[in-house]
């Protein structure tokens, strides 16, 4: 143990001051403080409550779309732990939770953590509300334990993560980071104008710009989260230390036929824009597929009007998704995707329209935070391992703002967005402890 | 003129009774009847407010799905120009508006003539509407010019003909025919039971045993109908004379994939459930085609699930309708579609499930209806082509119980179920006194 000790100590070392290493040499008779993994549980079972589907179990999974009735329930959840947690709790104009706990210096930038608690329709327990839960657990653990650091710490919930609702994630995040569209509270979903939807959550879209966070307000941004893909569980390692988070596109597709009875229109004289979709989907996997490399395409949503069993569809909407850590890769696979939809359009003597409707760039991790990172996994004894993250964080956007460093924790089977989602209890108060053991380097 | 007139008589006559001749002999000095085509266009004007797209016009076509509110709004409508035309409306147990006209012999089975006035979502202001709104014109034109048939006469509203509610079509003529399925009246759509919808609409699901007719109960069904196809239109052609309605199956496909993220799941580890559907489509189009013949299958309806940008599609629904003058062939075809989805499904590491939803005969039109309405037609100085239906229409319900006639009407660029679906006026009027002259020469 005290070997464990000392490495943790060691590992943290180059960045703590010499008060906090005189109190932590104080407290050598006592273990190095751990979150308590039970806790966690219990408060992920209890947020997976909010969103369930009726008559399901924690097993069936979540919908908690952002701005919903469920997300608003979810939140006010998460709220009274923070409270519970000792942080001092308040919502920024964007809709995002923050909470505050003070420091030994009051007037340093603080330690900021979070993760989100939103999901995609029909989603997992585990996906933003691991780091979300930790964090608050993080912040209990270091009340309970009465470890106070030099900068104050702040946890962030961010608001509408995964852009279900307006169809364009990081609402909170991007808010915060100054990245908002121009027009983008104009934007109507299911009949609801984005303002109001922000404004349901406890937000105040009249004040927006007052979400944004200057350069340099934090030390650093950390985010715990589940993996989403299989690297981990397959090489049975527990921790994962983010590089960077890929690149994302997004567009939407507009197809064009001409919608027709079914019985009385010739085959040969059709204009089905369902049979053009159905290329154009078929073509941005074959697309993506044909160049070695990490990079993925995906058709996720598509809808088809006017979608009666007897009519030739006239009108097909369909997302395009493209994503890798190198954003000329993906902006050079969308314009292949073009050019082939230009030809799938005359073969089927229909209209393709391709609109984009999101960019993130790739973010990379802070080296140093990586660092720190995989010395608070060394010091715990914990194996830990490099990798890209496939999917897109809110980290992203702090990452414009100052370092930023990311944990991941396995998810089984790589199975994510799904109510299979799942990661093993001792795995995410793994990657908790992980969280805990950056923040107090981080926060001396 | 007399030529004319003399042609009209000697049309019909080997149908028309000794004491009809001789009425009609006295009127020599009077033309034959005509409908009022002005008071037609009215009315089908009229009935498009029920329905029609908010701040549209005529030409934005209508949505008027049966059992919704603009179908019960649009019934209302049908029932006060029924009655003012002088029909005896009542609703039967199905939702099916019938309106009786007394005959000389009240103990006859009646000529029974009509259509449907519900529609598929943004469709047109003639399929059905024409033929509904023509029957009640053929009633009010026999009215002012105080002819009375031999026969009674009776006009049929038939409910829900599209099946766009509950996914299965020609109910009220179904119920009619006693072709209802078992459980019918259980099936839930939108939330609603079916029977509930019934009973929306005036019908009486508890008693829908009592809108069977008899075999025999009627002289003959005529139904005037838009042909849907672009036959009449590019030929020129104001009549056609149907031979037969085709066999229509419809079927359900269910797809399972794995729904997981769509940034972290690897390209090769997915299993897709979009990429297998669009296989799907694609192999029913080329499976359609690979044959000689008048064959025709159609996907038009598909929902993905979860359908959201960044979720690798898990689930996705959709119909495949089969459509030919032999259900022999369509029954090899979706056995050919069915082997096919299987390779597909291996290849995708999906599961796809094929079950049947309805099956329609074909239903031949009776040899000696389609010669009255060729007789009647050439009477009128109106040239005909005998031609198959594409559509299937409620009456191929009719000819189960009875002989069976159609008459079609110019679809001009054979455009339907769209609002730009679109017949003319003197089309529409030169059908309506075909019809006119049929009921005239069926009803001694």
């Amino acid at each position: 143990m005290l070997t464990d000790r000392r490495r943790f100590l060691g590992a943290v070392g180059f960045t703590l001051s010499s008060a906090f290493l005189g109190r932590a040499r104080a407290a050598l008779g006592a273990p190095p403080p751990r979150v308590d993994g039970q806790r966690i549980r219990g408060h992920l079972e209890g947020l997976s409550a909010f969103g369930r589907p009726p008559g399901g179990t924690f097993a069936d999974g979540v919908s908690r779309v952002g701005y919903s009735d469920a997300d608003v329930a979810g939140r006010d959840y998460v709220r009274s732990l923070m409270k519970a947690a000792g942080l001092e709790v308040r919502i920024d104009p964007a809709g995002n939770i923050l909470g505050r706990r003070r420091g030994r210096e009051a007037s340093l930038p603080p330690v900021l953590f979070g993760s989100h608690i939103d999901s995609v329709p029909s989603g997992g327990n585990f996906d933003g509300d691991v780091g979300s839960i930790s964090s608050i657990e993080v912040v209990q653990t270091l009340e309970e334990h009465g470890l106070v650091t030099r900068r104050p710490l702040e946890v962030a919930i961010w608001a509408n993560e995964e852009g279900v609702a307006f169809g364009n994630g990081l609402c909170g995040s991007r808010a915060a980071a100054g990245q908002l569209v121009p027009g983008e509270l104009d934007q109507v979903w299911n009949g609801v104008r984005k303002a109001d939807a922000i404004r349901k959550i406890g937000g105040d879209p009249d004040r927006i710009d007052q979400a944004r966070r200057p350069q340099g307000s934090f030390r650093a941004y950390l985010e715990l989260h589940i993996e989403q893909g299989g690297t981990l569980d397959k090489e049975g390692i527990p921790i994962g230390v983010v590089e960077g988070i890929v690149s994302i596109d997004r567009y939407e597709a507009v197809v064009r036929g001409f919608a027709n009875h079914a019985g009385t229109t010739p085959m040969p004289d059709r204009q089905d824009a369902l049979i053009a979709a159905a290329q154009l989907a078929l073509a941005v996997r074959q697309i993506v597929m044909a160049e070695p490399g990490r990079q993925v395409g995906t058709v996720g949503q598509l809808a088809v009007t006017p979608n009666a069993p007897n009519v030739i569809p006239g009108l097909v909407r369909l997302t395009i998704e493209l994503r890798d850590l190198s954003d000329q890769k993906i902006a050079r696979l969308a314009q292949t995707i073009r050019a082939r939809a230009a030809e799938i359009a005359r073969d089927t003597r229909t209209e393709i329209e391709i609109n984009p409707t999101s960019h993130h760039e790739p973010a990379l991790c802070t080296p140093e935070i990586q660092a720190v990172i995989e010395s608070a996994a060394d010091a715990l004894g914990l194996r830990h391992k490099r990798l890209p993250s496939g999917a897109g964080h809110d980290a992203q956007m702090m990452a414009l703002l100052g370092p930023m460093g990311m944990i991941f924790v396995p998810s089984v089977s790589g199975i994510s967005h799904s109510p299979r989602e799942l990661s093993r209890w001792e795995d995410i108060a793994r990657g908790a402890d992980v969280l805990l053991h950056t923040v107090l380097a981080l926060g001396e």
